[in-house]
């Protein structure tokens, strides 16, 4: 236990208190209850779990009230208009799809906080001064064809339509998948939504880290999403014998990777926001009696900001060299990724921000380490992200992820406040 | 290059130079030409390659004058009987199986410089106060059935019979491909020697490591075989996501698998005959983006001595339970082998040296790092191992694997030299 109390509310006492949690938590059990998996929580893109959960959410959104479509890539879209058919429109999204052995909050939180939000927003016939659309994005995770965002990517105008040639791992090609699930593939570009018709883009999101729960807090408001850059790394020294090579004349492959590790740790815990990964990590071929002649690695570096991010891996680039140079193991580096961060919209932070103030609560700003479908938003629009504490340490992509009611209850309060405060920006 | 002139015989020159070398390497290249790969020698334990392998030394051993026979686990003996029939008995011995892709030189090189010594005596007709056995080991590397020393085991009575129910890849049971290959397994243990009938046993080896290369020396007299202790580790943190954990809030077992790495590399750094040797090593379904829940690696300590190696344990084991306390990592430590160091007999090492000398050359007295047929006869009779020069540094288990015939008819007329002046210990 923590040994402040936990951040409540500090303000007069909400009217609305306790009206969208439960309801949220009840729908996110409903969902996960569909899987492809028997004992665990796993729904990837356009399996029959996955058409299910979608139907389910059209249903619910529907009920609330809203006109509700499945899009040519999946996406659940529900629309509350605006009496100004010309007004521009906020989106609130997130995804509904699932890693496998996944947690039930991922992505589908935030499709459900909008929900309520929207319903709430309907039953109490608020109008506001723009279109609301509350998407639920069909792909974010990248699971079954190895590519995230398609959901998103096809409302933003930034779907690759060669990625429609791609095949799962059974072989299945992308666009037979889709049409065999009744989308029209060739509808795609259709999807788009024009720059100017655009307001915002709001995304709340589980915070997948443990940030919020150490600072005990339950929300978070999102100043910027990581960039990420990723590279593979092939290590190769000279296998040998491990009993006849002394240690002085050895080139060990994994002893340069140990290196690298503790260099990759050692730099990466010298900034705030920067993170660094070693995940892939294994000696092809390894046995017990034989000096390890290979190591293959990767590095996932990653900062709120691309200086700081740059910075070290400048440095680490560097290092590596050395230790290459050092033990005479050669050393090769592809990059395989290279994403920028992306910040969030100042005017839409500062909202968020005074929201979760005006809800008696102090403000938490920081960066998102993990991806997410606002990035697809990047330029086109104004983002905004909103974290929400994730229990058991943080822990997230497992069945452990966890939330509270009342956590997801301020932010769904906070969202709404978010929501009556912005102007129709009729620019 | 080296700075230094190659060492070469100081004495006056034998009239027997140059007359093994060339007669080893020629057999050595005809017993490369049967493998079981097309493109690369591999030999394992009954194969059809292996087999006729056996033949082939016993076609040799024969046209030497001697009395040969296959024995009942495919070693291939070939007897020089001494005058007297009561007097002991020396083995000249070493293995004729191959690892995958070998080279031509681990264990051949013994058989056939003992064939080529044996071939000398017979043909100048110098008797010896004991009998000579040249025994063909049929298995020493213990690919097929994962079981080494099948052939030696046997000998020294020291088979294991619950091995016969052991299967190969392919589920095929040793006693099945024993007896296809014309082999009766119920006879194995009759093979086993008396102690009271043996002289000594002696194996010329290629030394599969770079100390003479580095100390451009032909040939090295071996002083014990390094006991080897070998770990299988799991370590246990906490997976999570790489964007979103903080450096300083993760239990990464890679990054405590890294220090391990390190700890073993410069701590066996600090003893002559000491190596460690971390070989295996992988993070299970490592993820570029995921924080390493687990690392399994392998930990193998080597030392011509036990009490330098189970120093080094010690340390090596107390330094892993420092590291998975402070990184929050649960370890679990499963050791998988220990084998004590045996020790060659002195006098028989004094032997070898004086041999040495006898040749002209510097003595070079070095610990085997690796294991040899040679162990299994620790404490049943006098053991003695000659060290020949492996060229490209030290690389085997190898094509590369490489002798040169100088070097090669230094060991043989050591060898000879050895026998010559070797006592019929009557005792």
């Amino acid at each position: 236990m923590s040994e402040h109390q936990t951040a409540r509310p500090r303000g007069g006492k909400s009217e609305l208190a306790g009206a969208f949690g439960p309801q949220v938590l009840q729908w996110a059990d409903r969902l996960a209850e569909w899987s492809e998996a028997p004992h665990a929580l796993t729904c990837t893109y356009l399996t029959p779990a996955h058409r299910r959960v979608a139907t389910e959410l059209a249903h619910w959104m529907t009920a609330a009230g809203m006109t509700t479509e499945t899009d040519a890539v999946g996406n659940v879209v529900a629309r509350l208009r605006a009496t100004d058919p010309n007004a521009k429109t906020v989106i609130l999204a997130s995804h509904y799809d699932t890693v496998i052995n996944a947690g039930k909050y991922d992505g589908r939180l935030g499709v459900l906080v909008a929900l309520v939000v929207a319903e709430h927003l309907r039953k109490s016939c608020h109008t506001l001064p723009f279109h609301l659309e509350i998407i639920a994005f069909s792909e974010e995770e990248g699971v079954r064809f190895s590519a995230p965002y398609i959901g998103s990517s096809a409302i933003a105008g930034r779907f690759d339509q060669k990625l429609l040639e791609r095949r799962d791992a059974n072989g299945l090609r992308l666009d037979d998948v889709m049409r065999d699930a009744g989308l029209d593939p060739g509808a795609i570009p259709a999807l788009a939504r024009s720059r100017d018709r655009l307001r915002a883009y709001l995304e709340v999101h589980i915070e997948q880290g443990p940030v919020l729960l150490k600072h005990d807090i339950p929300v978070g408001v999102v100043t910027s999403i990581a960039g990420d850059v990723r590279y593979l790394v092939t290590l190769t020294g000279a296998a040998g014998h491990a009993g006849t090579g002394p240690m002085t004349m050895r080139h060990d492959a994994a002893a340069a990777a140990a290196e690298i590790i503790l260099y990759v740790e050692r730099r990466c815990a010298g900034a705030p926001t920067l993170v660094g990964t070693v995940g892939k990590l294994n000696v092809p071929d390894g046995a017990i009696n034989v000096i390890p002649g290979r190591c293959d690695l990767s590095v996932d570096i990653r900062s709120g900001d691309d200086a700081t991010r740059d910075a070290a891996i400048a440095d680490i680039l560097a290092e590596i060299g050395q230790i290459s140079l050092r033990r005479q193991v050669t050393v090769d580096i592809k990059e395989t990724m290279r994403m920028p961060a992306v910040p969030c919209s100042p005017a839409i932070v500062d909202g968020l921000a005074t929201a979760v103030e005006r809800a008696g609560l102090p403000v938490v700003r920081l960066a998102s380490g993990a991806g997410h479908d606002a990035v697809m938003f990047d330029r086109l629009t104004d983002i905004g992200m909103l974290f929400v504490r994730c229990g058991n340490d943080g822990i997230s992509h497992s069945p452990l992820e966890t939330v509270t009611a009342d956590d997801v209850d301020v932010a769904a309060r906070v969202l709404l406040d978010v929501l009556i405060h912005l102007d129709a920006d009729t620019r």
